[in-house]
């Protein structure tokens, strides 16, 4: 199921796809060149052709050829993923889903809105918001991803925690087949017992199974009130009590709950503009947490914070905290959270991971991850940060201070199955949000359990008989 | 795929199972019978043998007899589904569940636990209590359905509307799949995108892809504060914009929101005791809606229902409204619509529908439905309720006031069929909650996308290929 599979398309074949989507629908040249790379430069991908079809029909019609010829195809949204899964290997044509942009209904009764799969994150977040209501998944990339690689990626962001991951804000979806068989199934219900939830295989699957050409998406009332705020701790174990208590006192309206250790504020105070200490004192461990709520008479909710934090400095579970009272001061508080990243780059390549584990469990990944790390790099530095509240931790090491940047290129490997391998200590997740692509696919088939392997290989079989989805891609 | 495929076990198989189970794990003569029907009497089943292991690793060895020999396997719950999907049909083996009761962990800081799956509903519900947490899915049958048929079936209920489907409770399953291996995937994880999300198959699978033996669920915050109320209105339009306005106004705060037309209310009164009219005057249509708040500090609950209903009396949405003062006049409201089923039965057996559709398209169904019903009956009686924030209608039909109780046999099919068709208008579920079972299989395979009863086939083939698993169900 490699792309070695795969031969390259005919020109003859590939006139077939000209003639289908126009000239209006084919990329090339220099144009193409953006569509082979990612923002990591990790990959640099090849592709006999890239088009981008104007209608679900039109990627129908792609992919029948595709079928027809045994012509592997990588699917592309906004191309922000970061394990590669969008760029092809060689043989694979290139179907870019980005002139798919039509709004096919918005339904604020139904709190639904239905979309073509090019429309980007924040439009469709915008097209929520004009509805007067609110569309909450929210990630780094939301103004280049697209809604169906959100959808085909299982994108998760800031406001898990409240309201999921995209696989739950997904009541429909319409997706082309390996055979090219358009499956329509943008239901808009919220109760549909009638067989298997097929959906779910696509939602998460990496473009292996199919393409997502359109989707229901579910609607939330909008925000009315927000609290934000920033508190210093001791430790992690804190943190974890901070959440308990915080879900306790505010219902389920803690919308994000996020850590940073110590580091992750130094890098973003060394290396971003406009980036201020968010509290005066230092403290090992930072909380940014997000309280919302959408019910306008619910003047309460910056009562429950305040009575939130007086009882956690009261228990010493926090040192200190502040709440951020206005919207300038919340972007500030938020602006050093989404930063962390690019100062962590700042500062060197690393080796970074995207984890899970059970939140009770985070202390004790955390302190195991570290003494494995520090057997192999005994100076390595953790800029540790994440959705705290999801169990979803970023980890990521650094050299030394002052080293070059690619010090630890020679021993990122060995980390990583390191931490991998406390991370199956815990039976975590060795991606929680970021995907396997081809950045992971070789640890996932050494890690995941043979009988879901299995499961997995017969599936992509019994969908995709000839491998033409995605090849090279997770499985 | 049938059961015609499968012949009897013979009985040296029979014995090999039973030896694996042991004395314990048989049940036999008068025993066996309540295994073999269920509560409406609508199928009587056959089996060779009820085999009741104590454990997985029990499960495992009896399929693995099952695998080798090619005998059909009809697992088996709380008895309590609706579809007949848990009822052999003749040559299978009834395999229940019911001695699989550990609690494997309750884990309130991961606002997680993980459970057998013999353990009832109900229990589940307990175990949370205990441990200061919330399981919120409730269905009329708690007290006997167990988890593990809970989530085969996915079912619904009446705190869909906040919380979610079963499907949505589900972190982690454990199963038995059809070749006796057991695929532990016991997650306990937010976030994990690691390849297909599998057990989404298993979820409302009903039982025909593997046996889910044990479960992690997801917990939450106790509701700390809850308002019920009850609201009589003019028509269905109104009952929808109320339910925008109540979401406006009290955000995620609607736990429940029952629709009831006014023959459900004198249909109560009449079969079912203590209980009363919950308004002074009739009205065509009842709303019994209930919020929550899980926020100790949240007192503005009451005051933002308040405001609601003297916003939607304002606004002529509303005629009159009830709040209930204590939990008593709370249970009350809760009894009448409880009782709208049984009621229902006391009147006669009718047509009986479980339906859902777009909650915009709520009041144009029932009066398309009504208009198509009419036609064969024109003296139809509409006895119409359900969870109508999911979208979900329990859309039931009775003779003439005083006709026989089985007035409408012999039109029972063709009721069905012309609501069928107006829901496939509106492209509706033509099951919600109940499921397919055996008795909307011919209904599945007559009004699913081809393309999509393909894709179903192909995985139950992909991951079931001799076909044990519950044969002649859904598929």
């Amino acid at each position: 199921m490699t792309i070695d599979t795969h031969s390259a398309p005919t020109a003859e074949q590939l006139d077939a796809i000209r003639a289908i989507v126009g000239p209006k629908g084919i990329v090339e040249g220099d144009d193409a060149t953006p569509f082979l790379s990612e923002r990591r430069n990790r990959w640099q991908g090849a592709t006999p052709l890239v088009v981008a079809p104007a209608s679900p029909q039109e990627v129908s019609e792609v992919v029948k050829i595709c079928a027809k010829h045994k012509i592997a195809i990588t699917p592309q949204g906004g191309n922000t993923g970061l394990v590669g899964g969008q760029i092809p290997l060689g043989n694979e044509i290139l179907l870019s889903l980005k002139r798919l942009r039509n709004i096919r209904a918005v339904e604020p009764l139904n709190n639904s809105m239905t979309l073509d799969a090019g429309l980007t994150l924040a439009e469709a977040q915008e097209i929520a918001h004009e509805a007067g209501r609110f569309f909450p998944l929210s990630i780094g990339s939301e103004g280049t991803c697209q809604i169906g690689g959100v959808i085909s990626t299982n994108a998760g962001g800031v406001n898990v925690l409240r309201y999921g991951n995209m696989r739950d804000l997904v009541l429909g979806i319409e997706a082309v087949l390996p055979n090219g068989e358009i499956w329509n199934s943008l239901k808009r219900l919220r109760k549909n017992n009638t067989g298997y939830d097929l959906k779910q295989l696509l939602i998460g699957g990496e473009g292996t199974l199919g393409i997502v050409t359109g989707a229901v998406l579910k609607l939330f009332p909008l925000p009315a009130q927000k609290v934000t705020i920033c508190a210093g701790l001791d430790n992690t174990d804190n943190v974890v009590k901070l959440l308990s208590l915080a879900q306790a006192a505010t219902g389920g309206n803690v919308s994000s709950f996020e850590l940073m250790y110590r580091l992750c504020i130094d890098l973003t105070l060394k290396h971003i503009p406009n980036t201020r200490d968010p509290l005066n004192a230092r403290h090992p461990v930072y909380v940014l947490a997000e309280f919302t709520s959408s019910a306008p008479t619910d003047a309460g909710l910056r009562e429950s914070v305040e009575a939130l934090l007086a009882e956690a400095l009261e228990k010493n579970i926090i040192r200190d905290a502040t709440i951020a009272e206005n919207e300038a001061q919340a972007q500030n508080l938020w602006h050093i959270r989404h930063s962390v990243s690019e100062a962590t780059s700042g500062e060197g390549l690393g080796a970074r991971h995207d984890v899970s584990v059970s939140t009770n469990d985070i202390p004790a990944f955390i302190e195991k991850a570290n003494t494995a790390v520090k057997k192999i790099v005994p100076t390595a530095r953790f800029v540790t940060f994440g959705h705290i509240g999801d169990g979803n931790i970023h980890y990521n090491i650094l050299a030394e201070e002052g080293a070059d940047k690619h010090a630890l290129d020679d021993q990122r490997e060995t980390i990583e199955q390191a931490v991998y391998d406390v991370i199956g200590d815990f039976d975590g997740s060795i991606s929680a949000e970021h995907g396997i692509g081809r950045h992971r696919r070789d640890d996932l088939a050494a890690r995941k359990s043979p009988v879901e392997m299995e499961m997995m290989r017969a599936i992509k079989k019994a969908l995709d008989p000839q491998g033409i989805m995605n090849p090279g891609k997770m499985l």
